[in-house]
């Protein structure tokens, strides 16, 4: 029996765009195991396996139902250990959690500005009503008002991943010679950006750009399935 | 035979401040390893072991010289695998390296204004002033108006370590449940700051300065061994 794997979608179901959605895909690929997508939309993740989580990805294997990208990985790791790693031993679990929050703090806040107006478009209608009113009300101004700050903050995103690039220059993956779950999860981040709009966060000839290249290749290209944004 | 232990010193040989030769401190005690300790002013580093590096720390451990403290920890790590781990696995390993990336490129440049004026009262008079002409050159600045500027930038600082104070909501260090090298890193840097100077950096309330005080508690308070600049 395949992994039910509910991976948020807007009126489109071959883009999904979610951040942590992407962990789970990047993970589950991994580990090289198998998963049925339930295509799920920001209206019906209230209603996912009965309201188990407010959020996506959820995914239930057999009769067990996990939510949280990171409580995820943590689990397929735990039950299929006969697979390819993603944590590589206690100590890779423990420090991917301060990976999880640099992204979640450092570069998530500032692509939420960049991406919303992209994300509000890619919703159906009903969702779209829902999207503007959550977030306009999260952040306490209009979708197009939180945008128009996307160029004046670029530099200084790009100057905030340099630890990041700093890494780069000692080893190829966050997670050393080939990559782990804390790829997956700044991975994740990008993918969300490179789905949902063709803004250009990152110059070509950066090694961040060179890495997350090198993520879109792993797994038979499964980031490459969904098309950058045009 | 135990290891010697090259570490950076002022005039008084008993308040070492390198930040990474804390890490290298706390790293020997973590595997309950005995040093003898070879106080090291500025000038004298690159006589250290024949010339071997143009930074300490530098062990020497029997026949083996290593500089740097993340080397060495890995040298540790790998030549006691019977003591305490640093890395707790290959995962560990590769991780920590973000980390380290993330506190010298985050945490470091502010401390250095913070600190500098601080440091440079700390040596004695030859080293003085060569701390004073190295720094200067590096900075293009006097030390002083370095140091002016060490209010303006205190809450960008703070913000700055959101991330490890967001992680610590999940779990009491960087390694999990107890400490790993990756602590040792960041901890290094906070020690360095507090040993040779009196500025406060973290209000008393927050996570960090209590993560902080938890690893001056480690090892049998080794930390604590040198008091707080007064």
């Amino acid at each position: 029996m395949t992994i039910l794997f509910y991976d948020l979608v807007g009126h489109d179901t071959q883009r999904p765009f979610s951040p942590h959605c992407w962990k789970t895909k990047m993970a589950l690929a991994h580990k090289g195991l198998d998963a049925t997508k339930v295509p799920t939309r920001f209206l019906e993740v209230p209603k996912v396996e009965g309201g188990v989580s407010k959020t996506v990805p959820v995914i239930r294997d057999g009769d067990r139902v996990v939510a949280d990208s990171f409580a995820i990985a943590l689990y397929l790791d735990e039950t299929y250990p006969e697979r390819p790693t993603l944590f590589a031993g206690e100590g890779g679990k423990a420090t991917a959690r301060f990976i999880e929050r640099w992204s979640q703090l450092t570069i998530h806040p500032y692509l939420t500005t960049v991406l919303l107006a992209d994300l509000h478009g890619m919703q159906d209608e009903a969702n779209r009503a829902y999207f503007r009113q959550s977030r306009e009300q999260r952040l306490g101004k209009r979708l197009e008002e939180v945008v128009a700050g996307r160029d004046a903050g670029l530099a200084g995103f790009r100057a905030s991943l340099e630890p990041l690039r700093s890494m780069l220059g000692y080893q190829p993956f966050i997670g050393g010679t080939s990559p782990l779950f804390a790829d997956y999860i700044v991975f994740g981040a990008l993918q969300w950006a490179r789905v949902a709009s063709p803004y250009r966060l990152l110059e070509a000839g950066d090694s961040v750009a060179q890495w997350f290249e090198r993520c879109l290749d792993l797994h038979g290209g499964t980031g490459r399935q969904v098309a950058a944004a045009a």
